[in-house]
């Protein structure tokens, strides 16, 4: 077994990860979180919000997952987030159609429907499974659809990000943060993909977690406030030179924004941030990586572009966060189809003075000329130029029909006015994490192995504020008068809001084997020396040492072990266990 | 206005709550929360985490939102989860069937479709719309329909409720909880419903957020060693007495379950849990009800069914979350259709000595005669009873096939075998909330007006637990050397965990009323005396009382304050304020 096999195989066996609907058949490309897997899961995504909405003070919201039409026409999903497929004439199987050419072209993504077609003719290729024809090569959208209400005048999308929800909003979330930029806002949430042959775990999902926020600045203005807190931060820079050259470069923060690498201050702050968060649920730092896009790969639109990727066993470099700067595309993809204006009035400085044309159209003489049309002269008036108003005759445009004036009926002049501000359409720096493969690496970067006694013992070292289970509580043997009290303390630490298991089946050695499996930071035994000195056995899961601490004192103890506050050797007498 | 206009326009204008999709015209029964109804809602999510994952040591699992076919085939969704139809023949529009005859027939759920069709008939009734024809009353599924992968060959389903995750993974759940009952698992997130027209905002929704716990107990033991911790908790319990009386009845959980109110003490266990649980969100004591369903809106297979009402300004008495008793019904129906043996060993408390039938089959004799069917034969005479193994032949059926044998090939008699044990179906408690509900009866229950020198202050009381922001921090005036103190403080107290809002605008008796209109607990100033002596205020949201505290030992005062360890006056020297 590799590592990929027995990361994957714990998961399923300890209730971490489980392929769902196994009742029933099952169905590629959805999961189920268990019991530890939910924990970790959440612990996970609190652990973001503690960075991203705490911290950087990002407004939380929460928008359905259902959306409806206009919105993914306007982000473009309707037309273009699709997929080329192939079916088979004779078995009906269909097919990825750039798959079935990928040993011939390896970058498909630039061909035609019709050009993958033909080189499927040209080459021969037969459906794979019973080798008959195939068809012509078609899109395939992959937003699940459906219709809300009965009857077919309403359809509904899934959501594949949970990203729209924010720019959908945006005309009320500039009013929440008082019309002033910069803002930002997030959602935790599922979105959904209709892959057409989802694989590798959790990796490709068709129902999934993401975590976004959208981060609304003025494109003037690409500094951030808080850049010299990051700037000393020293990852593995893939730039897309250094991707030329084969090989990541060390560099910090600072260095990076200073010679161009990454495009600016916020975009460069908010992938320090990211590496941040991902330290802090347990990636490991050796084993992750900044790639920047390609610029082929690179939205049009986009000024700058960089994934976070974490190396995985079996499955190499893996993509978990992309951090874009996505410049005023989507704001003006919405801007254009709802007709409403998401445009933020952003005051100068100081007022600035301004020279401007001012037109002055002679109502008196308009009005009984042009009666109800005077209006509709007077305003067209007031949008010429200068060299339009010079000369013998005024040629203006009314719906179509061309209305000639004496220049006579108009005065114009030059004046000065005070401008306080202007018009602008927001950039926005887009940090989008997937969490349920951050929730896979943070196992996978967890998982050792070391030898106790002659035995393998299984480790996940997870970040204690992840853990799915924080304490065990284990009664030495599973007797009455060891049973009570244990449960009592279990309680208590409960009611502080720990998250305990409760053990009492099997050797202690077998319970300890089985929280390190899970990555229980510490385990404590109730044990006859609790009854008689009101003592109780507390356990390191990594350095499997343990201390001897008063049972009224446990509480604090643990709390100050979790806050990082004591050395774990702190907590207690050292006492010498053997293991079993 | 009334209250529940104050509270939606409220709702709306702060961030709270908004109808979704407006920027491309909407869609009834989606909403949006916003940047504080976003933080509200997670915070009463982890607040039932904490009653009822961290407390009572429940699984939280996640499951997929999509499920497949069989999953709502067991559960019997697909069949009887619907609402009948009828359209207008001219406008097309379409109608609740039952909704249109409800002046004629009170209660419409027991009749057929065509039964309704015919009293629209008998009565004459039209399209309300353009007087059109209706339509035969059809049946229309609530349930969100959509294809998973291309073609048509896996339909998929929006979830209508989360509890069938945790009744698919029971196997898998029963595993990890050893084999040992009671468990339970737990599931918080989104389930739908297609209604036809959904209204009251949030009440009645298309897309909404459920917590459930489906808890699988002993049949043979529902009793609940914690009853003693809330035996003595007092609360209105309407039980169909008491409705048929038109009077709730104050009496304790002790007395419910003595005297028979209630099924048992399980289901009265969590009753009082929830009862708790809506007190730690706000939900208000005289506001609140435990109703029992009638014996006609009870489902057949329920052994007891209780839902927490709260009363709303408007909505009048309104469900938030059913706890019932569904007896071994979902465990068997997925047995039923799945074929997988969801059944538990339950050891007896010692073995017990059965008499038992002992069936011998020849096999010697039966091997030559019959060759391969002898194995089909022999297992054949084992499932017999006495009865059939006595007479001159014994008659068997083999595939439909009657084989006679002579009885000597076969020999039987009775032994006595120790039985460890039985396997049974548990038993499901399942406490459903209605996690929407519950936030809008919070924002209801929390809504105050008072009066502060002549003007209306507005006032939402929220739990300190539960409030969006927990503190602002205010600058007394939007100035630099307020400005640089007042966001280092910030930041120390978000760096703690701590929810902040940072608000520079307005004079400082607005930015009071504002917060107070969305249930800040705490409003702190950073003033001139803030840089000359080091101390702050801090103003308390419900007293409007202020006092003033160091600024070095601000967040130990908040935190204290949040814990309920000290009150308000002792947080700091009290300060005579005049608020504008």
């Amino acid at each position: 077994m590799d590592k990929y096999e027995k990361v994957t195989e714990l998961a399923r066996r300890r209730g971490f990860l489980w392929p769902a609907f196994e009742l029933y058949g099952g169905a590629a490309g959805f999961y189920d979180y268990g019991p530890l897997g939910g924990p970790l899961k959440r612990r996970i995504e609190d652990t973001w919000r503690k960075f991203f909405v705490i911290e950087e003070g990002f407004a939380e919201i929460e928008a359905p997952t259902i959306g409806v039409e206009g919105v993914f026409q306007a982000s473009g999903h309707l037309s273009g987030f699709s997929d080329p497929l192939t079916s088979c004439g004779e078995c009906k199987e269909i097919y990825r159609a750039d798959h079935l050419i990928k040993h011939i072209v390896e970058v498909p993504d630039a061909l035609s429907n019709e050009e993958i077609f033909n080189i499927i003719k040209d080459n021969e290729i037969y459906c794979p499974e019973c080798g008959g024809n195939l068809s012509n090569v078609y899109e395939f959208n992959l937003m699940f659809k459906t219709m809300i209400g009965p009857g077919n005048k309403m359809p509904g999308y899934l959501r594949p990000e949970t990203a729209q929800g924010m720019f959908i909003n945006f005309p009320r979330l500039l009013r929440y943060f008082r019309d002033t930029l910069p803002f930002a806002a997030v959602q935790i949430g599922k979105s959904f993909r209709n892959e057409i042959s989802p694989r590798q775990g959790v990796i490709r999902l068709r129902e999934f977690t993401q975590a976004e926020a959208e981060i609304f600045i003025n494109p003037a203005n690409k500094t951030h406030p808080k850049s010299s807190e990051v700037k000393e931060i020293r990852v593995k820079f893939y730039s897309q030179a250094a991707q030329e050259r084969g090989e990541p470069e060390d560099m910090t923060f600072g260095e990076a924004v200073d010679c161009g690498i990454i495009a600016h201050q916020v975009l460069a702050y908010y992938v320090a941030r990211t590496y941040q968060f991902l330290l802090a649920v347990g990636i490991s730092p050796n084993l992750m990586r900044f790639r920047q896009h390609k610029s082929d790969e690179m939205a049009h639109y986009a000024a700058d572009c960089w994934d976070a990727e974490v190396f995985l066993d079996r499955l190499g470099w893996i993509e978990i966060v992309g951090i874009a700067d996505r410049t005023d595309f989507d704001l003006k993809a919405h801007m254009a189809l709802s007709k409403i204006n998401l445009k933020v009035f952003v005051p100068f400085n100081k007022p600035v003075k301004r020279q401007k044309l001012m037109v002055k159209p002679d109502m008196k003489a308009l009005g009984p000329m042009f009666k109800g049309k005077a209006k509709a002269i007077a305003d067209a008036l007031k949008a010429l130029n200068p060299e339009d108003l010079r000369g013998d005759r005024i040629k203006i445009n009314i719906d179509g029909e061309i209305v000639e004036l004496d220049p006579s009926l108009v005065s114009y002049g030059i004046v000065e006015e005070e401008v306080r501000g202007e018009e602008i359409i927001p950039h926005v720096i887009e940090p989008s994490f997937g969490i349920d493969r951050i929730i896979y690496a943070a196992m996978d970067h967890a998982y050792y192995e070391d030898t106790v006694e002659g035995e393998t013992r299984v480790v996940l070292r997870f970040k204690p504020a992840v853990a799915p289970i924080e304490v065990a509580i284990l009664p030495l043997m599973d007797r009455e008068d060891l049973v009570a009290p244990a449960e009592k303390i279990s309680d208590e630490l409960r009611s502080l809001g720990l998250r305990i298991d409760y053990d009492t089946s099997g050797s202690i050695g077998r319970r300890y084997r089985r929280n390190d499996e899970v990555g229980t930071p510490y385990c404590v035994t109730v044990d006859y020396e609790t009854l008689e000195a009101g003592t109780i056995t507390i356990r390191d899961r990594d350095s499997m040492k343990q201390v001897r601490a008063r049972t009224d004192e446990l509480a604090k103890k643990l709390k100050a072990l979790f806050e990082g506050s004591i050395q774990f050797q702190e907590a207690g007498v050292p006492i010498n266990a053997n293991e079993q």
